[in-house]
């Protein structure tokens, strides 16, 4: 039988030349360069590297200003100041968030990335506007990207009453995670916080993605506070914490302590490798057994105007950040884009193998640590098992 | 009088629309958009954003390992194992540094950069091979870049006895700029170090570019040492030092006096935004009125995987790095890739007006801001009045 697609002559990142030939939105098989029988399209790799498609592990589809004018950053001194000046300029954005959304997958998409968990703002102005807008484009891109929708609260949920019961609503409408925010620094109540928290996620099967901005001691207490509910209500595996900063800034103590609990209860840490702020030790953490995964943040929103949605560019960040020069730990930030988002977020199917889905992405390079150090433009994406793109030109 | 050519329709900086008439290597004439005279030759800005053509501050053009397949980091845990593993790969590298820093020069000419200060090693082992090669790269690339040399002890100066008078011949033979290394952490004299670098610049009259990472209050004393010398000598605004990582790294006492001296001295400070380690406070040094400007420093070498050269992502990297958020603070950013080493080099008739160079670089953006967050890959570049790339296939 015919395949649909083969890409003859890519390069793997365990370094072999392979065809990989594809049924449907499926890899039917993987093998030696030159030996795949005959299909309907070829597409020769030319020694390309291939990888599977990068998986997004933290984007905010809602918030992103692309398709507008650049809009110069409103300042805000606090976590605060900084969600009041958004939503004072949410009001004001000419372009609906399905609109703003769609060119942001649609950039991404062009990158590579084939997967991701976005987070939706959830407060007691816009309700389950955003969440609306977000369903709709996780169904008008189901075939570039699969979306997964945290229903976030980004003015809090003690701090912002009537969000618990929103968050209720959108987990029952259709959200696969609840968030949070910063239970001491926004919510000033990690009891209150965490356990609305975690009680929505338990009487809705959903996972969890808490955004944690607190840092030192503090910020360590809610992460050992987050761990031991994990571990409470059986929930090992299906929590995350983003930022974390906290991890970046304790000493050698508190970080024995807390990432052995974080370990035990498995919960994950994501990172975008943030700038001026303490950054998790990924490695550190890592030799832990704390599963550190990567996403973007923010790109061209009211929190920065930094950020393409690149995913091999935050693999390069995020290895410059820790200082990865060797090959292994290199190839360790490309994982954080890769493999292991795919584990946190459960895809079924990722990798390259028979049986595994067909989202692929090839790059100009030789190997993962050239293509991490380098970051190429040049791409081209296959998603499930169809071309969607030959970028390049961004 | 017809003009060469003719740029019609860029946004400046400052956010005119202009048409920017060029006679031979020199700007002509600026006027509002529309109003220029016959030429030549025409080239429709579209409203793309025109700038001056970056300004590189540090670069290692006979370090880069560019053309060559990508080579695997050696590791190395401390500046002197490095220093020794690089001498290893060096004698082994089957590519002149000829051959690897003219793709270097094309890569970043590409992306817009018309000056460089290049750092060339000069040591017991190479004597002045290195420096030989980057001269024959500066009459070579004339028509793409202009090059200043500086000679950069990285094996030391007292730790390689015989340096000293290497580096005495290599200011004899066309080094622009006399380089050091540590005096504290790899020489073990601070006073001997600077001394032989002090009294072989005014020797010469030439400027001093030191490379400076010890940290914490070690390397503040150095910087102090530095300035002392550099008022003693009256070399004030010839004197740069590169990384200088300890201003991230002292408290608010020790950076006080240390950047008061600094700015009196007139002082330069070189950084590229590192990542794992501290970073100078630049706004902070801005405001105690010392100059802070950027530099690639190492591109794919044996230092390094990462880095392209490319200085618009650098001036990304510093502000995401700095926290740079508010429009002044991401065009402060820019600035430093541009007017700032500007003025460090020295360079003349830099600047978009009449008599300036006609030294370019187009960028498909509204504004400084929006170019610096969006680094796109997509420019046009114009040196001594050609054209002389439209690079965007990275
Ligand atoms: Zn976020
Ligand atoms: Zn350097």
């Amino acid at each position: 039988m015919h395949s649909d697609l083969v890409i003859s002559g890519a390069r793997t990142p365990e370094g072999d030349l392979v065809d990989i030939a594809i049924r449907g939105a499926t890899i039917s098989a993987v093998s030696a360069a030159g030996t795949a029988g005959p299909a309907e399209q070829r597409l020769d790799a030319a020694g390309w590297l291939v990888a599977p498609s990068f998986v997004e592990g933290h984007i905010h589809l809602d918030k992103t200003l692309l398709g507008l004018p650049f809009i110069p950053h409103i300042p805000g001194d606090t976590v605060a100041a900084r969600i009041a000046a958004e939503k004072q300029l949410r009001r004001t954005v000419p372009m609906s968030i399905e609109e703003r959304g769609a060119r942001l997958i649609e950039q991404i998409a062009a990158f590579g990335t084939g997967s991701l968990r976005s987070h939706v703002d959830i407060d007691t102005e816009i309700g389950l506007a955003g969440l609306h807008q977000l369903l709709k484009l996780k169904a008008r891109f189901a075939h570039l990207v699969d979306i997964q929708i945290v229903a976030f609260p980004q003015s809090g949920i003690m701090a912002d009453p009537g969000t618990a019961d929103l968050l209720d609503a959108a987990l029952a409408e259709g959200a696969d995670l609840v968030g949070g925010l910063d239970p001491a620094g926004i919510d000033r109540d990690v009891t209150g916080h965490l356990d609305t928290v975690f009680s929505l996620a338990v009487k809705h099967g959903a996972g969890i993605d808490i955004h944690l901005h607190d840092g030192g001691t503090l910020g360590a207490f809610e992460l050992r506070q987050i761990a031991e509910r994990t571990l409470a209500n059986g929930f090992q595996g299906k929590v995350a914490v983003s930022h974390a900063f906290a991890l970046g800034d304790i000493d050698d103590f508190e970080f024995g302590r807390t990432s052995e609990l974080l370990a035990r209860a498995d919960v994950a840490i994501m990172t975008n490798g943030p700038g001026p702020v303490p950054m998790p030790p990924v490695m550190r953490l890592a030799a832990a057994g704390v599963t550190v995964f990567a996403g973007s943040d923010n790109i061209r929103d009211a929190w920065a105007p930094y950020g393409n949605g690149d995913l091999l560019q935050r693999a390069m960040l995020i290895g410059y950040r820790q200082g990865f020069l060797a090959d292994e730990d290199v190839a360790h930030a490309f994982a954080m884009v890769t493999a292991i988002p795919a584990g946190v977020l459960g895809l079924d199917g990722y990798g390259i193998a028979p049986g595994k889905q067909a989202d692929l992405v090839l790059l100009p390079m030789a190997s993962v640590p050239e293509a991490v150090a380098t970051v190429p433009t040049r791409r081209t994406v296959i998603k499930r098992g169809r071309i969607v793109g030959g970028a390049g030109n961004f």
